[in-house]
């Protein structure tokens, strides 16, 4: 069993971090424990990545960076990485005492090999060394690079701290935390601040105590800057083993071998991590949690149950990352609403048409692929719509199995919003300009809520034309309607989904109307943000919404119909899924499978008042 | 250096060999040499791929597999792999008589580490071993595993030759093809058949000349079959080298640590081959052909010019593999017509219509990355549409670079296509159901090709409906424009692309008629096979088309308007590439520039007869 230290803090870490675990779960062939240590942030964001990605044989335990601050936030540091970069210096006292030895990685590291060969240096310390660092590939400590450049002191070109193998015990008991101070309070007085943080104060520590370093192969940090000496090290190895990003260029550095580092990044930014849930045989560990559960719920499946591929989909535990870019939480206001949708990268394209049409806070869940992550990431940084939101939450859930899992991403999407109402969307609609504020200023006047338990309906329409002048009012609305350039939503191929909003109703209406549930209703609804979750078995197309609403109406929600609310459906060309199954029985003959279960387990529920959905579910219905 | 050796014949194999590939180059630190024996298909489509990979480091040799069929063709054979199973006997007679060793692998095998590694047992053979071998990892030899199975002779439970060292010029020195003969002959007088194809003659010879072996370590050959004993192997080593697929159920096995073995090979077909390019330093070696031109032309380019993006685009070389699904040619038919086009994974869902309205032979080219293309794969396996069609080549162009490279992909399409005739379509129009059989009684009226050069012209219309009753006849769509559904193509927003087809006197023609190129233009047509090629350097969108009519024009094609012909185009969502360009002015100017030397190009191959297209160009555009 392998310790592995990172400090990670912020959106942009949580994401980099990824990317380095994905390269050292290639290569490893050991159980490995990763300690990390985060802000709030990126705690928040990699608890749910750990917890869902279900790594066997990977331990991972979580340290709050804010807790340590005050031992390290009295040192200036002018480097990027800020106060962060100054937390190995505290580790020995953040890891459990417990803990003798730990591998420190920064997150602009990529391994190229496995990583027990880095942790067997351990065997090559002597009785006195406590710390195994690679020298610095750049003569910065030489002092010679910049005039008036008066840099630390170093042994020599001094070291990098990007990879540093801690030899926590020993550390301890020599006092490591009066020796650093000590150090860095007599450096202070003539340096007004650290230039590389971590690093400078490591680098006069060891220039006082040469024999506490263990110098480390160079191949084990193979440093990428402008000015590398690198190749002076790879070339004699030929072997790369560690590779650390240490530019603040990144990936765009200009370097003679750039291209091949390059790739070998490229490649873990865009590897299947799914493909790193596989068991590390020969080697016992515990399964992650809730691991041995979900395999037994597999093994009961039926290989010859209709419904097959569905529950296995259903089962099926998708790697979540939230907040994959960067994002401010929108200040608590109390009638604020979210809206909250779900996509995969088909419909990218609709992302800065709906910022235009709904200027509020937004959580989306994304269905994508590793290298589809990648692709989203550059789509809206080249936008300068997107880029311009801060409000808007993107959430990962990556790609597994056959089937769209539409209501496990409206659940991952409701579950990150932060406002105490939604709007539960689909991202094929455009909401009316005025929606946001309307929706809030009626959230208000009908005391939703805390007075009354509601959900607000938001009519839904279609166009099936691409340039549709969008109504700017319920007047411009309804004369599209009469144009016949709009219709009600699926009113010509499933006028039951939204025929109870009443439309007529709605066309006069001054003031919000309440309507009773009937079958099949499946309006774009407003509720509060504790509403019930949707319901995970209905995958692919068909009932993902009809389910939540008979589940709204069995908990007693008032359905109120907004009489100046309204948003439309944009054409787009059918998904692949709907395409490959609408033309299929056998799925809609498990989609009445699921359903059945579906309205036993409302039974099981809500008891006799849930007979209601029973009745509508047998009656015959009569084509409108 | 070290030298490969892989049989390899059809369509699959040639896909699998790929996967092997990727996997070996992932790891390997060497230069190698790939000694490809082939049919024709499998060379033709290598060939191509290789060729646009450009790898540094990586020679590829052909060698023809029909050639040394008589040499083996008389052994009865009952494996799945057939005549070509036997083709490693005949190795040592195929291959350069100047290589001395050479590593032969099956195409179903992957790698997990460096092959160097593997090249390095040669250093354990004494003076007689002549070849490497893994042990059998199933019971299959010992014939207990059937009731009245009889095996051929081997040592014990025999050796698997999926994986080889072969020390060629000693087997040469030592008779080898006498050898084998001899003892095949001989054991045929007992045994029907050969049941593992060469494996069993391999292992009835060793078992004779017990001397000729050298045993190699079970990890360079983990043989994952149903009941297989791998494990006895790899629980031992925990350390794999390279995974035998050597079931007929390859990836289906059934099998304790199939999980883990699936997922690696599932990492190498998804694999971005073009992350392999990558330079291998320290290392010198032959760079690939043209890849020094190209990287002049590269260095060449400046970074400020507005077209950089467009000029970089237009060089990349993408890499190719023609035919990736399952095709059989179209038989040789004098007026026949490819329908060729090109797409990516947006608009896989057109392919089952396309399919429905054009029954005669199409070559498609498709933009995908390695991901998206074993999607693809699986799209054609699961549509009863798609996979009844073997007239429908599939050739995948690997996505490389930001800008859609529409005019390449289209020209890897119709350098594929073999009909005399192709209709240059694109992939959101639907041809009328009669099209197919309409252009070739056309063609053979017209005398197309041999009497006259012409291109022929299909008159485009649009529809903005989903749900279009698709009209079966010339009367129908006339009706369906009268009514408004249907109109002719881009009439609203650049009714220039289209005028010159005159539909008015469409409408009444009962005869091919003659109309005149003009600026702007870019009808669909029908030309022979061997017409001008698509420009390059028109990537992104815009200008494509008209700059190939403006080619045949200057060739002096005759452009003859079809009577009864149309397509039409069907609704879509705007693509990310195009919304992402439509507003940006840097992406105009850069078009109008790459305009001007198209036109500077024309000028100089076609002289005074090119200045009507300047003159065109110059003149101020009214209003339609």
């Amino acid at each position: 069993l392998l310790h592995v230290a990172i400090v990670c803090a912020g959106l942009n870490s949580s994401r980099e971090v990824v990317t380095l675990v994905k390269s050292m779960l290639f290569y490893r062939k050991n159980p490995l424990h990763l300690h990390l240590v985060t802000d709030a942030v990126a705690r928040s964001i990699l608890e749910t990545l750990f917890r869902t990605w279900m790594v066997p044989a990977l331990g991972v335990s979580f340290y709050d960076a804010d807790q340590p601050k005050p031992q390290i936030s009295w040192i200036p540091n002018k480097h990027y990485s800020g106060l962060y970069g100054l937390m190995k210096l505290v580790l020995p006292g953040i890891l459990p005492p417990g803990l003798a030895q730990v591998i420190v990685l920064d997150t602009d590291v990529t391994f190229a090999s496995d990583i027990a060969e880095l942790w067997a240096l351990f065997a090559y310390f002597s009785d006195k060394q406590v710390i195994g660092l690679v020298e610095n590939q750049s003569d910065w400590y030489l002092g010679n690079l910049w005039k008036n450049h008066r840099p630390w002191p170093a042994l020599g070109r001094g070291f990098n701290t990007g990879v540093i193998l801690l030899w926590l015990d020993r550390l301890r008991r020599a006092g490591w935390e009066q020796m650093w101070q000590l150090t860095a309070r007599r450096e202070l007085l003539t340096h007004p601040a650290t230039s590389l943080a971590d690093q400078d104060i490591f680098n006069a520590v060891i220039k006082e105590h040469p024999g506490l370093v263990q110098p480390l192969p160079c191949v084990w940090n193979v440093q990428l800057s402008d000015h590398t000496l690198a190749e002076l090290c790879y070339l004699e190895a030929a072997d790369l083993k560690v590779i650390h990003w240490n530019s603040p260029k990144k990936l765009r550095v200009k370097n003679k071998h750039a291209e091949f580092f390059r790739n070998l990044y490229l490649t873990f930014l865009g590897y299947d991590g799914n493909l790193l849930r596989r068991e590390l045989f020969g080697c016992p560990s515990q399964p992650p949690t809730g691991a041995e559960q979900l395999q037994q719920s597999l093994a009961q499946l039926d290989e010859e149950d209709a419904c097959f591929e569905f529950r296995q989909q259903q089962l099926t535990v998708h790697r979540v990352h939230i907040t994959f870019l960067p994002h401010k939480p929108p200040p608590p206001r109390p009638h604020d609403v979210t809206l909250v949708a779900q996509l995969s990268m088909d419909r990218l394209q609709m992302l800065e048409a709906l910022c235009r049409h709904w200027p509020g806070p937004m959580s989306l869940a994304l269905y994508l692929t590793d290298a589809e992550a990648q692709q989203f990431l550059h789509f809206v940084e080249a936008s300068p719509v997107l880029s311009a939101r801060q409000d808007v939450a993107y959430h990962v859930v990556y790609r597994e199995g056959p089937l769209y899992p539409v209501n496990q991403l409206r659940n991952v999407a409701l579950a990150q919003a932060l406002t105490p109402y939604v709007f539960l969307s689909d991202i094929d609609f455009l909401p009316a300009y005025s929606l946001y504020d309307y929706l809030r200023a009626s959230i208000e006047q009908l005391g939703l809520g805390s007075l009354r338990k509601a959900a607000l309906v938001v009519p839904a329409f279609e166009t099936l034309r691409y340039r549709l002048s969008f109504p700017r009012s319920k007047a411009e609305l309804l004369a599209l309607l009469d144009a016949g350039a709009l219709s009600t939503f699926r009113y010509h191929e499933w006028p039951r989904g939204h025929a109870a909003t009443d439309y007529a109703s709605w066309r006069e209406a001054q003031a919000p109307y309440r309507v009773q549930w009937a079958a099949d209703y499946e309006p774009y609804v407003v509720v509060p943000r504790d509403c019930p979750r949707y319901d995970p078995r209905f995958v692919g197309f068909g009932w993902n919404k009809v389910a939540h609403i008979m589940e709204l109406d069995a908990q007693e929600y008032e359905l109120l119909v907004l009489p100046e609310a309204f948003t439309i459906h944009l054409p787009h060309t059918p998904s692949l899924d709907i395409s490959r199954f609408r033309s299929s029985p056998a799925y809609r003959a498990c989609l009445q499978a699921l359903k059945e279960e579906f309205h036993q387990d409302l039974s099981r529920r809500y008891g006799a008042a849930a007979l209601k959905y029973l009745t509508a579910l047998q009656r015959p219905r009569s084509p409108v």
